[in-house]
Parts: C-alpha cells; structure tokens; sequence
C-alpha cells in the first residue's frame, strides 16, 4: 500500500506488534490512518514445511557450548525475521525446560501451611538450595553489580540489577533486594517485628532507582512472590511497563503487605492465600500426596 | 537446517514463539535437538523501509466501516505471516486507542477513595454510563448469550462468555458474572454482608465451567478488578493459561477477597489499597487535582 508512517504510537516486543498513524497517498494531510501490525503466531501443524521449504538464510549470532543463536527469515528490521536458539546435544533437563510449564490454582490455609509448605520448604529449599544467596550476602560472588548495601543485620538488605535486566534502558528495569536476615523464607513468615525492614527495603530501593536513572517510585512496582523462587526473603523491583510475573495469585505488592500486616500483625499467619502453582514442582507434589488439593471453589 | 521435528514442547500464542524437539540429519536417535523459534519485535526506525521495500503481498481478511483487516507477508503458516489492521479514516479517538498507555502506581488509604474515588465514580462513571450492564441484566441486550442465570436479587447474577473470547477453544475461555445487585461500585463496597453473594458467584460460576467445559476450578482463575472498567460488581473467570488483565495492582482472586471478609469483615473498608492507573483514565486527574499523588514509597 502507499502509507507513509507519520509516528510511532506503541509498539509491544513481547507481543510483536507495532502501531503507527499516517496518511495515504493522495489523501488529504486531516485524514488519516491507523496501521497496527501484529505478527502471527506459529503454526505447529505447518511448522516442519515452513522451516525446511522457505528460504530462510541463517545467521549464527553467538554460540556457547550446547548453546546456538541464529537469527532467520531475514534483515533485523525485515517483517519475517525470527530469533532461532538452538540447544544440541538436548538432555532431559533441557527438554523440561521447553516443555509448557502446566499451573493449577491452589488455595493454602494457615493450617496446609504448616502441615505441608513449610516442611517441604526446610526440607527441599534450603541448605544447599539457596547457598548461592549467602554466597551474595556474604559477597563471594557478584559484589561487583551490588548497586546498594544496607549493612544492618536485622533490618538490612543488598541491592543489586536482576540477571534478566541488561541495565541499558530503565524502561524494562529490574533489580532485586535480598534481605540480609536468613530466618524470613516467605511471606508467611512476616508479622509486625518484621515492618521496619519492610519499610526500609521500600524506601531505599525506590531511592536509589530515584537517584540512579531518576525513576520516581509511581513508575515501579515492588512485589514478592508467593511461592517465590527460593525461600529467602527478596523483593522485585521493577518498571510498570514491563510484563514479568506480576500475576495475582503469585505477586504481592510490597506496599500492601505492609499495610496488611498494619492492618493486622498476624495477617499472613492467618489469612489463607490463593496461588497458582506449577504441577512440575515439588511442592505440587507435596500438595497431592497431603491431599491438599481443592475439588472445586479452588479458583 | 536439516532439522526433523519429532514434537511440538511448548508455543505462546501471545509471544509468538514455539518451542520444537527433534534430532538432526544423520545424528544418533538418542541425540536430540531443541530448536526454540521466536517472532522478532519490529523494529521501529526500519518499519517504514520495510512496508515499502518488502514483497508483501496483501490478501484482505475482513472490512467493517473504517476497519479493515488483512494478512500479509505470505501463507498463514510462513514465518514471515502478519496480521494488519488497518483503521481509515482515523480519529482522534482511535488514536488515544492505539496509543501506548501510561501507568502509575498509586496507594489509595480508605481516606482517598472517601473523598476523591467514591465521589468520581457517583459524578462520571453511573448513571448512562453502566446502562449497558442493566440492559443485559433486564433482558433487553445479549440475552441469547447468557449461558446461567440466577435470578434471586440478592445473591444472584448473569453469567455470560466475555466479548473478547470466540468460545472455541477452553484454554482461552473467558467469561463473566454480572451481580443483579446495583448498590455495589467496586471491590470497596464489599462487607461480610455480600458473603453469600461471593460465595454464590464462585461456586455456580466453576460449577457451569465444570459441566459445560469440563475445566476444574483449578484451571481457572477467578478475580475481580481495583479499578475496574465499568462500575458495577462484575467477576471475571479465566483459563489459568490465558494472560489477561491479571496483574497484581489490578486483579484480586475472588477467594482471597472472600478470605479477607472472613478474616475482617471491614477489610475492603479499612486497608490501603496499593493500585495501577492509567494515566488517560479520569480517575487519575481526580487524583492529581486532590494532591493524592505519592512522591515516594508509593509502590
């Protein structure tokens, strides 16, 4: 067509789409249009033809060990060009990885916690599991990317960018704060003793992303997860355009844990949680065998 | 490559990726190969070259008045397949449409949402506003969609699939309870009063998902949203996989919301509630007019 592109109005890279506004040729400079352009989803039934009957050259951007990333279907900017990693030799590990991560919603009471959860988390989570967080704490490694260091044991923590964040724009920021304290592994272990840190992790974090890359605290959204991904207290910090694991029913927003547990000292002794869980993971499994999973009314 | 695809492990609809097992040209069949395909962004600055410049052929999918939808870059199953839409003659309203939208965070205390939420949703958002939701609940609109309806006035409620699902697949599904109540704005109005009203909604709407579907209430999730999009207590039911509105900030599971009316029947009453607002939307200028915007501490 004869569109010429006036501006951009949005564009999404993990949905692949763009939004632009212009005009037509020939039309008059008031009328104008609306080109939104989304790619289309892969075909798995014709997925095998594509890839063997197109022309696709292929380029190799980076290779490590099993590891190799091609880029296909043309120029960067080309409206066919594809990101294709490629894992070989792939191990059964590498296969879980890649297979599509099945979640149910579970709901988990005061007492489910205490039968199940948290025996499950002092005997699978930790120790060794979560060595690698000490390893930071006691800065063995990656001191290096440490952005920010409150050395109070009690309500002290270490601030440093997310492995996902590449840290060269700050509208996809992304950094954690690992709480120096090793007693807290869950949400479920914080009560009022525990506001001050809360607090001060709130407050400094936002802080220092106000001085680092001027970010005010109404553009970021601080959160932990239940059930995080290891069981020792950390807080996400990150940019309300960015799409991570922000769902209800897994992210919980800092500030209203904290008024929660203003609210009430106990609240999360007492209060039972709604959560999704993912079935390839052992605490699923302890769920089952406690026959802790609900019939209905679960969602 | 010569890459023979043995089985598909995972696909994003959303993201545009697939993940593929399979085992290369004369390797072993014990060594397998992941090949994992991912769409690229467009790429903004080249967008314009690559409308112009690319063999794109266009097939026309669908028109209605100023809408217009067509296929291009090749067969649906191609790598290089995008989907176009495009809006002609554009106004200003499709252009705050297609326009990225900011988002803040804001805290609302129970003080705010007295002075400043409560009176924007009574003046701007009642009365002709909602006269579409009262019009499917007497009957006058949509009434061949419903697929439950319990009529008591109290406890009762229209469930109906939502606008955004094509009702062909379950692992999409999408649907809605409507309350028949119209004394309850928003997820503040709810006390231990409307227990039974939740209770209700929750139980018959996974019931019908269940017979109709055979989904269990542990594949879907069930919230309601802080704000919402329209001012009249509506629950929302959604396939675990889908990725929605589900965003902590937003989105509140039906039976955590439940939980904490049993914990206190004044929760929804007392708590601050920690929120995303969009920016475009009135009830964020009622906010900067009332000064309720946080400097700092806000996330």
């Amino acid at each position: 067509k004869d569109f010429h592109v006036e501006r951009m109005l949005s564009e999404s890279t993990s949905r692949k789409s763009i939004a632009l506004l212009g005009h037509l040729e020939g039309a008059d400079a008031d009328t104008k249009t609306i080109v939104y352009l989304e790619k289309k989803p892969f075909v798995s039934e014709a997925i095998a033809d594509a890839l063997s009957s197109e022309p696709t050259p292929l380029t190799r951007d980076f290779n490590n060990a099993e590891y190799t990333v091609y880029s296909m279907g043309g120029a960067a900017g080309g409206l066919g060009a594809v990101k294709c990693d490629v894992i070989h030799p792939a191990t059964a590990k590498h296969v879980v990885k890649y297979t599509k991560h099945e979640v149910r919603v579970v709901r988990e009471t005061a007492e489910m916690y205490a039968k199940v959860t948290l025996p499950y988390i002092e005997r699978e989570e930790l120790g060794d599991r979560i060595k690698w967080v000490h390893n930071i704490l006691d800065k063995k490694k990656e001191s290096e990317r440490i952005m920010l260091e409150d050395t109070d044991p009690k309500d002290g923590f270490i601030f440093l960018p997310d492995m996902k964040w590449d840290q060269e724009t700050t509208s996809d920021l992304y950094c954690q704060a690992i709480a120096n304290r090793r007693d807290l592994p869950t949400l479920r272990s914080l009560t009022s003793e525990h506001l001050p840190l809360l607090r001060n992790i709130l407050k400094k974090g936002c802080g220092v992303l106000e001085s680092k890359f001027g970010l005010k605290s109404h553009h970021v959204r601080v959160y932990v997860h239940y059930q995080p991904s290891f069981y020792h207290l950390h807080v996400h910090f990150a940019h309300v355009d960015t799409e991570g694991s922000i769902e209800c029913g897994k992210a919980h927003l800092l500030q209203n844990v904290i008024d929660n547990i203003e609210l009430r000292g106990d609240y999360y002794q007492t209060v039972p949680l709604t959560m999704t869980l993912r079935t390839s993971l052992g605490l699923w499994k302890a769920y089952e065998s406690a026959g802790g999973l609900p019939v209905e009314g679960g969602g």
